[in-house]
Formats: structure tokens, sequence, C-alpha cells
């Protein structure tokens, strides 16, 4: 029996027997038992060095990577189906680290309604991880593509902490490698450290947020923020053939980002706006149907805010009393730079 | 507009609209309608240097990855559906590198009824390609676990060919470097070259061939030989728990293969064992139901030969007039080597 075999085996054994599920991983595909009605898919890489930092712990890289592709899902309001994960690593890497993956990955899934159908396993120089995610939306899907002039912005949580976490994690790196005591950052506090590296390495995607968003036909659009709030609302702005004005003043910068921008010496307002990786959601409303939305927010565990509106026109900007700053190109582009 | 925006909204022109999606390429997610019923869903990931060599054609590759997957369906008994390509690749490639991958894979899949719905493009230090295909079982889902003893083994078309195909393309490539003139291998004929090349960079899915298989309940077990004849018989062995016994002579051998075996002083049978990259299905028959299927083996376009019997007992031997000998670990293991 080859490795590849053994460890198919091993995930078979982790993966259990998920309802729907007719045959799991080990045979050339999976078969799923399905209703009728709209499927939703997505897929995402994650490429080590680009995507991921080397050496990150493997059960919390493949949380993420589950995470990732959960928040797209949540992003067209849909519940969580199945998954099938690929693995590629160099033949010197322990056993452990891809099961330790498929562990996390399905451990996330699980949270959300989602099992582990199947995947791949391959050789590689580095280590990259695809999943693909499908599932079922909750009502009529969230498009990119239904904002309207009129319309309020929302976006849950708060964007900036991950871009944060990720150069808080940086940081710490670099102490390490230079010998220093790395918990040594007096400006922070443990738990504000801890609160934005786990906004990094471990996002949390809103697939109940976007679920609530499709089934009560409450938002007329919707995107994952996950290359940074400008970009973001760019891509929005541009799939519904609308403005979006961002208030400055009204970003949700919580007391943590301000003390890690305080230290970078950085606006945080700029993390938000170009930081990416958050995975929260942005989305419109109409004006009209924003008090049956803040009768719910308390319900996700995570703030939901309104920081702008939609109007006639094109673009993406935020406003601050001086004037207004176009966004909408302002974030990360996975496909130009490495980070 | 970024990079993988623009690169996005190309390909999302070239998908154009498939019967059934409702929302392709650019969202957060694809969306599809879906009739009740089974669902077979695969993915493979292709990594440069190890699935296949560095400055391959781009939309040859393309076409390699969709057929790669495809292959998996085909195993099942799938019809295919949609699937969704994830690209990572350096930031000094070209575009039109991603644009000729789309179209190759597109195209491949259009040929067997399955169409793009989505994927991701990410940075990578080096080119990986993963799809993810999902499709409908025909009939009752092949599996690789119905074999019974007295069932006849079955293989299609020439395995082996591809393997040699790819010794053929580094030996070309090694003509190259030299500054020698690569055609010149004069024991083998051009024809002969461009269909052992063609083999390895440009395989057949045996889509039509496994659907057949599914809707008229002719195969018992089915996997697809991607690792080499003798891994693959042995891990269908191993999950009917039962023996499969080849022939060494009733082994489909070509000619073209013969004489690029002795060329390289190796048994053809070699190749055809421990090659892999054929994407041929292996598979097993009620000896009663055999003259039905040779009624339509002339369909396919590819010959079907029985090349063996399964036995109670475990394992997967080749025997010829000297003896067996043990090849169920005989083949490529992607995840130990790279090639």
């Amino acid at each position: 029996v080859k490795r590849e075999d053994r460890l198919v085996e091993k995930i078979r054994t982790l993966a259990g027997r998920a309802p729907g599920l007719v045959l799991g991983p080990g045979d050339d595909a999976a078969i799923v038992s399905r209703a009728a009605g709209l499927l939703a898919a997505t897929t995402d890489m994650l490429v080590e060095g680009v995507d991921f930092l080397p050496g990150e712990d493997p059960e919390r890289l493949g949380r993420r990577a589950a995470a990732v592709n959960l928040s797209d899902l949540a992003a067209m309001g849909a519940e969580p189906e199945f998954f099938l994960l690929s693995i590629a690593l160099p033949a010197t890497t322990s056993e452990e680290v891809p099961l330790e993956i498929a562990r996390g990955a399905m451990a996330r899934a699980a949270r959300h309604g989602g099992a582990l159908a199947g995947g791949d396993l391959s050789a590689a120089p580095l280590l990259v991880l695809s999943i693909a995610f499908w599932g079922r939306p909750a009502g009529d899907p969230l498009t990119r593509s239904g904002a309207s002039p009129g319309d309020l912005v929302y976006v849950s949580g708060h964007p900036g902490e991950a871009a944060a976490g990720l150069r808080l994690a940086r940081l710490i790196e670099a102490f390490r490698a230079d010998g220093s005591d790395a918990s040594r950052i007096p400006e922070l506090s443990a738990e504000d450290q801890r609160r934005l590296l786990s906004a990094y390495h471990d996002p949390e995607p809103r697939v109940e947020l976007g679920t609530f968003l499709s089934r009560e036909r409450l938002a007329t659009a919707a995107i994952d923020v996950s290359d940074g709030l400008g970009i973001d609302a760019g891509r929005l702005s541009r799939a519904s053939g609308v403005r979006l004005t961002l208030e400055k003043d009204r970003l949700p910068v919580s007391q943590t980002l301000a003390a890690f921008a305080a230290l970078e010496e950085i606006d945080p307002v700029e993390l938000a706006i170009g930081g990416g990786d958050d995975y929260e959601l942005l989305f419109t409303v109409r004006e009209a149907d924003s008090p049956r939305l803040s009768d719910h927010g308390h319900r996700f565990g995570v703030p939901l805010r309104v920081i702008g509106r939609v109007s006639q026109g094109e673009g993406a900007v935020l406003a601050d009393p001086l004037g207004e700053r176009d966004i909408a190109a302002i974030g990360h582009d996975h496909f130009e730079t490495a980070r």
C-alpha cells in the first residue's frame, strides 16, 4: 500500500459518514445525494509564502483554508454542503501535516454544516492547498450586482484587524529571528495581540449572517472582504453599476486596531481599506429594510455597521470632511503580488 | 481595475453561457441550477515540474488538466456538468498563459458536455492548476469495490503509451539542449512519435465508455489508470476484497509502444504496468455480460481488451508461463516522487 493510499485511508476514517454522502474519500470521485435546486460552488487555492507564512500550524491552516471558501459561500447566502480538499506538499514533509490540515478544514466546515467529500494528494516543492466547496443558497443567491442608489452600505466585524495580525505575526517572527523575547511588545496587550493574530490566522466566516440575509431577502448585493474594503467595494460598485461612498469616520476601527496602528505609526483606516484577509461581509440594504436588520444584528456575534451609501454613478470612494478619495483599486491583488 | 479582475472578465467572456449556469465566473461563487439526484465530484491538482514539464504549452496543459478530472468522472460513469478552475502562477507570467489554460480546459470539457462555472487566480512561485469537476452518474455509479470472483478484467486503449510519451518528450528535450535535431530519432517514425507524445500530453478521457458502462450496468467495478496498471489494479482489488490476475501476454502492447521500448531497451509491459498517466479505464465485467459489451465495443473509438480475471483472495498479480508477480505496488505514487 502506497503512502498516498495510506493517507487517504486515514483521512477517510477522520471524515466519517456525513448525511447525503453516498461515497466519501477513496474512490475516483465522491458521490453525494442531493435534492433539486440551486448549487453554489466556489474554490480557493492557498500557496505557501504567498497566501500563508511558511511554518504555519497545519491544523490552523486547514481551518483557514476552509474559512476562506466558507466566506465565499456566505457572500452568496449559501448553506455549506460538501468540500473537496487537495493538498500538494514536499515528499519530505511529515504525514501528520496533511492529516492535521484535513482535520482543521473538517472541523471548521462542520461548524457550519459542511463535510469533506473527497480530494487529492500530490507532491510539490512547497505546500499548496486547494478547496472546492459547494452549498445551497438559503433564499435568492446574494450577488455583487444588485445594489441600487439609495441603499445603505454595511460591513460586518472589524476589517483591518487581519492585516494588522499578519504584520504583527511578521514582527514577532523578526523578534524571534533576533533572539529577542517575541512577547515583549509593551504597546500591545497580550489580549490585543491574540485578537489580531487570530483575525489573520483563524478568520470566522460569516455564514450565518450571509444565509440570514439571503433567506430574509435583506441584502440587495454582497461580497466578502478578502482583498481589502477598497478593492472589494470597487468590485461591488462595478458589478452593480453604481457608486459606493464610504464615510471614513463610520469605519469600524476597534481599539485594538487603533493601538496597533499607533505602534506602526499608520492610519488604522489604511489597514481597513487596503489590508485584506478579513473575510467579513460587505453588503447593501434598502434603507427601508435597515430596521429589520437591526432587530436581528445581535444574532451573528459580530457588529454590523452602516459605513456608507449607494448612489448613481461609478466607483468606490472614501469620504471625509476634506473630500473624497478613490479607493476602488486599493487592496491586495492576489494575482499581482506575493505578500 | 486590477489584473486579476481583468483576467476574470476575459475568462467570463470565453466561458459564455452554459445551460443550467445561473451565474458564472466573476462573483464570490458560481450558481448552477440542478435537478435532484446523485452528484459525482472529483478534484486533481497539477504542479509544474511534478505533474507536467516546465514550458508545457498552456492550452494543451489546460486540456490535460480537464482530461485528468474527466477521467475520474468517467471511472464513476458520470456525465460531466461543471468545473471550477484554479490557477496559481508567477507574477511575471504573461496573461495569455492563464487564458490559454482556461481555453484548453473549456474546449476539452465541452467535448464531453462540461462547462466552466468559476475558479480562482492566485500568485505562486511556480505554475499550479487545480480543477474540481462534478457531474451526474448515468446509472448506478461505478465504484472500485464491486468486483466479484469470476469477473473478467478489461482495460481500454494502450496503457504504457503515455509513460513512453513522457520519456520521449524528455529525450527530445535533451536533444534540443544538446543542439541536436530533435526530430532525428530514426528508430521511431514521426507518426509513432506523435502518437506517444499525444498519449502523454493530450490524453482522451473515456467518458463515453464510462457512462455507457454505468447506464447499461455492465461493469461491476472500475478505476481510471492514472498511476499505472499495477498500482491501480491493486487499488481495485483492495477496494473489492478480491484478487486480480492479469495475463502478461494479453496486455495490449501496440506496435508503437513496442518500437519505443526496443529503443529504450526495456520491456514494453513495464511501461504498461508501472507507467501511469494513461487515463484509460480498468474495469471488471461479469462473464455473462461480456458478449453484450463486445457488441458495443466499437462505439468508443478505443479497443477494449480482456486482460485477466477476478478470483477470491487479495492482491494484483501479473501472470506469465513462468509464474506470477505481485504488481499491486508498481506505479506512480503522486505523493512520494516527483517524476
